[in-house]
């Protein structure tokens, strides 16, 4: 709404245009990042060599198992695999021959046009956390989410500047037969927020009932030509496709959506405990996924996931922010780009149980690998609590804000004559200040990334305020943004379209909740 | 202590040994990080050169000043600058050429040679906070330090794994008058550790008195021969150098003692608002202070050192782990590296009054780019809070802890059989898992990171602990290591001769307490 601010500055002159600029509500929308800065690769062409390699050997060898889904080994007869029961043995070449009918990036639409976003080549796009059954806020502490948390999250989501993306299943509204919780989670994504969002992947026959929401929203024409939805669809690790996700893969690749293929794993249970073994099976995954997905439809849009955890194994637990982590993104990454398919990995990740040090140099340690590690989509952005078993009001707001320092790392260094500033050298000279010296009066508004939610206080004031730490902080924070939550304006005949479907589509069925 | 505990394993068997392993007490330092990883550059080599070409054009039209130092003048003079006043105008070429004899890497020593640190090259030394007048803990909340906060500060830097250094200032211990505490601070890193050390900057007398102190813990001629320090010089930027902290810098060059010469900036006051101007600028800076070391003496060794805050421009206030700051980092470390000199930057920065997320997020951030960034020689790499301002016990352990994910990356992947696990992705194949399988058998105990900090407990088990943030489980450890504190032993000769010498200097002086 750069737009709505600049009209609002237009309206009064000096003092009152300034008031009215510190007191607007900002729906701002960051666009999406593209790098102007070089990736880190941390392995050499060797180890991917030597990955590459082992992964058509375990793709050939060991195979992979499409379960309870006999058009899929159909395909992969027809493509060439030999095919032993449901494992599907892939000779050398092929699966790799078969991803690269995947387009290198896509136009994910939204419906305000505004908030379209580019998945792959430079461009990091940032969705928040996906799938948790509990949510916790200050207030109300660690409980179920339901349908109205739901839409809390929908909100913040759509008031978050530097998020970009609505995201799918924020939480899981527990308070909804499951057989009928997508339909409100898809029409929460649609009505509450303007930015892109994605579908439901529980059961085919709600994968397509989410292509069929998005023809209403979009138009039938529309869907048709163009990517409205990116969906998660994960592999059963170790190398494991089950029907369902299957099922889902096939409706949204039959229509042209476009579908994450994402390995899901805790090392040392679903993948060796060494990184490179981890890669190796990441990659022969992917290819397989991928490789069907084209099958299913060549040139379907695709993204590379690699959804990998460490384990803590004096517990078991699953471990966040580790160097292991780190390094199997940056090695993912390259991956996926030696394909030439937009990648997918990392997030707001953490084990801790509350928005506290842990959760945040957890998360830290996995945005700085997403951003110089080439990931594309970046699912679970915001709001991860507790190894994903939780959504945190607080720590959405947190790591929204976070998302911040990204886009401006991203937006790299001007070696131009301002960003010189060699007059101002010279102009303050030895022992001076800059401060208001011409360069910094002309270049300080955007010289230096600043948080919304963080406290850059005096020690004094801060403490006059309640020495609030930083959930505190995001607590205030959330509650400001929900108050200031604007609803994006909907065609009444769409929104009328979208609740009939949703209530005949509820009357069609009985409720399940398991 | 490894070898303390191999021996402590030695002498019982199976269930006892193993029983026992768990107990014992480990004080154990981890080796200086030897990155096998490669570095991470965001400049390009044009930007570098306009850097490089800019920093020649401030020494020779703008000039530096050297303040109340008619010596340091004189040595300029000599060596072919045109002296105006106290302003030192440096020809193109000529600081670099001077700066061409400092080495590109030097083996700090420590009384215990097992504890020796090489700074240069691949290597990354961990040092802790440096200079805050105020410390933090649970129990005390933020009050003036004094020497029983910075004996506390030394032992837990003694029992902290992942620290390699003793550092120099923990905190201001403002007890004891200013005027000698100099002699108690590094009477406490000489007796109550064993790791390498900081000598005194704050008059060029006390950094005699630092040489002195360890000709009698080291022995004198060790001392001519062996660095046995290294020492903070903050540049007075813009480009002016004082004469106390030169004095100091001449004191210890002269001794043949390592110094970092490190411009102290917050952006957009002691330099331009913009990455490249402040990067030119602290080039200019660290060519003119390291040159005037190597006239000094040439060959002395030294580190290129840049301190880079960013500002809000809202408040005042310094901000740290900024988009900004991270961009200093990686492009200063670029600039060391072309003149093939060690590089200090980053720590556990963070403008936080809490050890709370906005502390991590912004440590995690800085910490990452010192890895990526090749940084040489981090101060400040645990404990920071309140922009500086305040030393905090429980941070000083949670930031010790995340010092080992920096160990771990950079020990880079290893792609060799093992680390393929070919084996085991064949032993288990689709469906199973490998928890059990022959190679994670073999290989769990390292294969993953572990903090010994964080939690990673089953929800209900931290809720019966009582639901402890990190903060509060820092405490616990803090108490715990110092409760685990064994002093290393030393010579009772130097122990008394050392002991002789602060009290015959704190006798030869009265109190001074500004």
């Amino acid at each position: 709404m750069a737009e709505a601010a600049s009209r609002r500055r237009g309206r009064g002159g000096g003092g009152a245009a300034r008031r009215a600029e510190r007191t607007a509500v900002s729906i701002e929308t960051a666009k999406y990042i593209e790098r102007n800065i070089p990736l880190y690769d941390i392995l050499d062409d060797e180890a991917l060599e030597i990955i590459e390699t082992n992964a058509e050997i375990i793709l050939e060898e060991v195979g992979v198992n499409f379960v309870e889904n006999p058009r899929a080994l159909e395909r992969w007869r027809e493509a060439g695999a030999d095919v032993q029961g449901e494992r599907v043995h892939i000779p050398r070449g092929l699966a790799r021959k078969l991803c690269s009918t995947a387009p290198s990036r896509f136009t994910q639409h939204a419906r305000n046009p505004e908030r379209n976003v580019e998945i792959g080549g430079n461009t990091l796009v940032c969705a928040p956390i996906y799938g948790p059954p509990f949510v916790r806020d200050m207030e109300g502490g660690r409980r179920y989410a339901t349908m109205a948390d739901f839409e809390r999250f929908v909100k913040l989501g759509y008031m978050s500047k530097w998020l970009h993306h609505s995201g799918g299943t924020v939480c899981e509204p527990t308070d909804i037969p499951v057989n009928k919780r997508h339909l409100d989670m898809l029409h929460a994504h649609m009505t509450l927020s303007d930015k892109p969002f994605m579908g439901s992947v529980t059961d085919p026959s709600r994968a397509q009932d989410s292509v069929e929401m998005c023809e209403i929203l979009f138009g039938k024409d529309f869907v048709r030509d163009n990517t409205v939805m990116t969906s998660l669809i994960n592999v059963n690790s170790p190398m494991t496709f089950d029907e369902v996700m299957m099922g889902a893969l096939e409706v949204y690749a039959e229509n042209n959506q476009a579908c994450i293929v994402s390995p899901f794993i805790v090392g040392g249970a679903m993948a060796p405990v060494s990184v490179i073994g981890t890669l190796t099976q990441v990659l022969a995954e992917v290819m397989a996924g991928i490789a069907y997905s084209q099958l299913v439809r060549p040139g379907a849009p695709v993204i590379f996931g690699a959804f990998v955890s460490s384990i803590d194994m004096n517990s078991g637990a699953p471990t966040f922010g580790t160097p292991e982590a780190s390094q199997i993104i940056y090695g993912a990454g390259q991956l996926a780009r030696r394909m030439g398919l937009p990648f997918r990995s990392g997030g707001s990740l953490c084990g801790s149980k509350l928005p506290d040090a842990q959760a945040a140099y957890e998360t830290a340690n996995t945005l700085n690998a997403v951003l110089l590690g080439g990931v594309n989509f970046m699912l679970h952005s915001c709001g991860w609590l507790e190894g994903g078993l939780v959504a945190s009001f607080e720590k959405f707001v947190m790591d929204a804000d976070q998302l911040g320092v990204l886009h401006k790392l991203a937006a790299g260094v001007a070696a131009d004559e301002n960003g010189q500033a060699m007059d101002a050298i010279r102009e303050v000279g030895p022992g001076g200040h800059y401060l208001g010296c011409a360069h910094t009066q002309a270049n300080f508004k955007e010289a230096f990334w600043r948080s919304d939610v963080l406290d850059y206080k005096p020690f004094e004031t801060w403490q006059d305020e309640g020495e609030r730490d930083t959930m505190q902080l995001a607590n205030a924070k959330m509650h400001q943004m929900l108050a200031n939550y604007q609803q994006p304006a909907l065609d009444p005949s769409i929104s009328e379209a979208l609740a009939t479907y949703i209530a005949e589509k509820k009357a069609s069925m009985p409720d399940a909740f398991s």
